[in-house]
């Protein structure tokens, strides 16, 4: 089935459109007393009673529904290091999500500045003009310390969806791929291609999830082991905690035979089906490299794979943040959640699974237009 | 007449909205293909083409229609240092008006942070973000030094409005208050109460306008004059330019005696009737005191004021910045102006006093209902 070119197709609809979102105000000027009422002077009161009551802000004020979605652009998509204009039309899409799924009114923040210490001090910085901080493709491993630091520093959630947001919606795929195919994730062995900011998210989850599962990791040296040259802090941390079983040596190809589950978030077309072939009988394939796949599906499936899930929206089984973070940013809104803890990572991974009663290869995970999602995830996260 | 009471009104109406802005997406996701063409995989291929020609960026988002309006929150309205939460109704309400008047997209961006390095450095991390920036709210000297970083640091229009709004409507509104009591500015005596943000650019924009005008200038500690204690750096300079005529000395009551023009841009009350009658004849009294002004106006037309104006929406003659700053933004986004001069301001203060065709004691400048506002100021800025 030839694919449509969406490449030229979204180059002409945003240049038509001139950018994807909009501000309105909630109420009409439809008489000039509105401007006493919602400028001066009436306005002098709410702003002096906030002044005075700090907590109640969000009553009185748009941050209860409002969202920065923050990028410096450093890691755009698969795409690298674009910058910040580079960034915009990802963050102005994923702000029409936020609004199309949860109602949020999310605002595209992005930055001009790239170190951690910068971004922690820009986003500090604005942080009163929302309820919640939405971080986005932010290179690794600056995104761990500039999320860490936020958490601690800020009083509103800070949520890193390439992370974790990409991490529950493959936790709930795996939970549904794996009871469809008799297999189980603490008895599985997991292969993991590319080990950046997702591919750390989804590995650490996972092992939270089932401590027993066995994992292997692949970057672009080959298998993290321990000894290896080219170990950051954070990949010896895992091997160190033994997060990432490091005994094997190799490459991704060695890695695989007698595996049951590969996951990629890594780079278009390094998985082959020769190596599929190799895996343990009804492999599940997680290719969610963006916007090409690991190993487009047609091929994983000619190759015996039992599952493929991929990140685009023109496949089955799309492993879509937003199944996720519009429901955890809705829920940690309405119930002043401060903190998204690990816990509320698996209950929403759980919840989202839920929604599929009867997996198939085509559907392990609920589509994005499924309307209980918002719900079903924001109810947990409390 | 009795008033009513806007702030109770208010606090009851923001408490209802609980926000007064919302963002939407301009086009619906009403096939799943949506998703293909403004999220992945299209958007990737908007976002690589920024990134090869980021001049371009206002074609292709938001840029070229969205403002930051910016706020410390260290000086909401009259009411001093509110921080941040305390200013963000105020901003919120600034964001209505720009939609409302201008159709332009603002977001209300209220800052944790205070010192002029800081807020320079904030600013200027988000600025990719937006097509524009409205500085508003933000304390004397400080906003002078962060308007003039910003304005040689950034490539896109930096307003203070506070000042330069302020300033050009109020010079709007003198150009046609003293066309209808027989007066010059070049001529006239004026005395300026409050030299703050608004009240140092009020006083250089009509000395950029009427070199010739007599100004005097009361602080809270009196007249302003050569070798007084008490003088920052800025009143220093405007004495030493001869902005400022620096030769009398006494307080506001000894400054008005045989004036023409009281301006104020200070404290509620400080004007009385008994001063006002020390005035020339057909005295024109702008009291824009927020949200109460040193005067009220039923009391200065009894002491013989020919012409009074103040800021707010519930009296004649509002001396409304949204008379300005819609039109000086769409005109700057849509002609691609980088800043702002004193030629603009002159030439939008011109612009806003003609459209009143024959001013009246209760009509110096248009309302700010008048749909022909924005297309008249927008047109000359370019």
């Amino acid at each position: 089935m030839p694919k449509k070119d969406y490449s030229r197709i979204a180059l002409e609809e945003h240049k038509k459109l001139r950018g994807k979102i909009s501000v309105s105000p909630k109420d009409a000027f439809d008489d000039k007393e509105k401007l006493a009422i919602y400028y001066t002077p009436g306005v002098a009161a709410v702003s002096s009673y906030i002044a005075e009551h700090p907590d109640e802000a969000p009553e009185y004020t748009w941050i209860n529904n409002a969202v920065a979605v923050v990028s410096d652009g450093s890691s755009v998509l698969g795409l690298g290091n674009l910058g910040p204009h580079g960034a915009l039309p990802v963050m102005e899409g994923k702000c029409m999500l936020f609004k199309h799924f949860a109602g949020i009114d999310a605002v595209p923040i992005v930055l001009n500045v790239h170190s951690a210490d910068e971004i922690v001090a820009a986003v500090k910085a604005i942080a009163p003009s929302f309820g919640g901080i939405n971080l986005e493709d932010i290179v690794a491993p600056i995104c761990f310390e500039v999320e860490e630091r936020l958490k601690q520093e800020l009083s509103i959630p800070v949520f890193h969806d390439d992370q974790h947001g990409t991490a529950i919606v493959t936790l709930a795929g795996l939970i549904n791929a794996t009871a469809l195919t008799g297999k189980s994730l603490r008895e599985s062995r997991i292969v993991m291609s590319g080990v950046g900011a997702a591919g750390i998210a989804i590995l650490k989850l996972i092992k939270r999830f089932a401590p027993a599962a066995a994992i292997v990791a692949v970057d672009s040296h080959g298998l993290i082991r321990q000894g290896r040259s080219g170990l950051n802090t954070t990949k010896q941390e895992l091997l160190d905690e033994g997060a990432i079983n490091g005994e094997l040596a190799g490459n991704l190809a060695d890695a695989l035979v007698g595996s049951d589950i590969f996951i990629g978030v890594s780079q278009p077309g390094v998985l082959t089906a020769d190596m599929i072939k190799s895996m343990n009988n009804d492999p599940i394939i997680f290719a969610m490299a963006n916007p090409v796949p690991e190993i487009m599906p047609d091929v994983a499936r000619a190759a015996g794979a039992a599952v493929v899930a991929t990140g685009r929206s023109d496949f089955p089984n799309q492993i879509n943040n937003a199944l996720a973070f519009p429901g955890i940013f809705r829920g940690a809104l309405d119930n002043r959640v401060r903190h998204i803890t690990d816990e509320h990572k698996i209950a929403a991974a759980q919840a989202i699974a839920s929604l599929v009663t009867s997996p198939t290869p085509n559907e392990v995970i609920p589509s994005i237009m499924d309307e209980r999602l918002v719900k079903a995830v924001a109810g947990v996260i409390r």
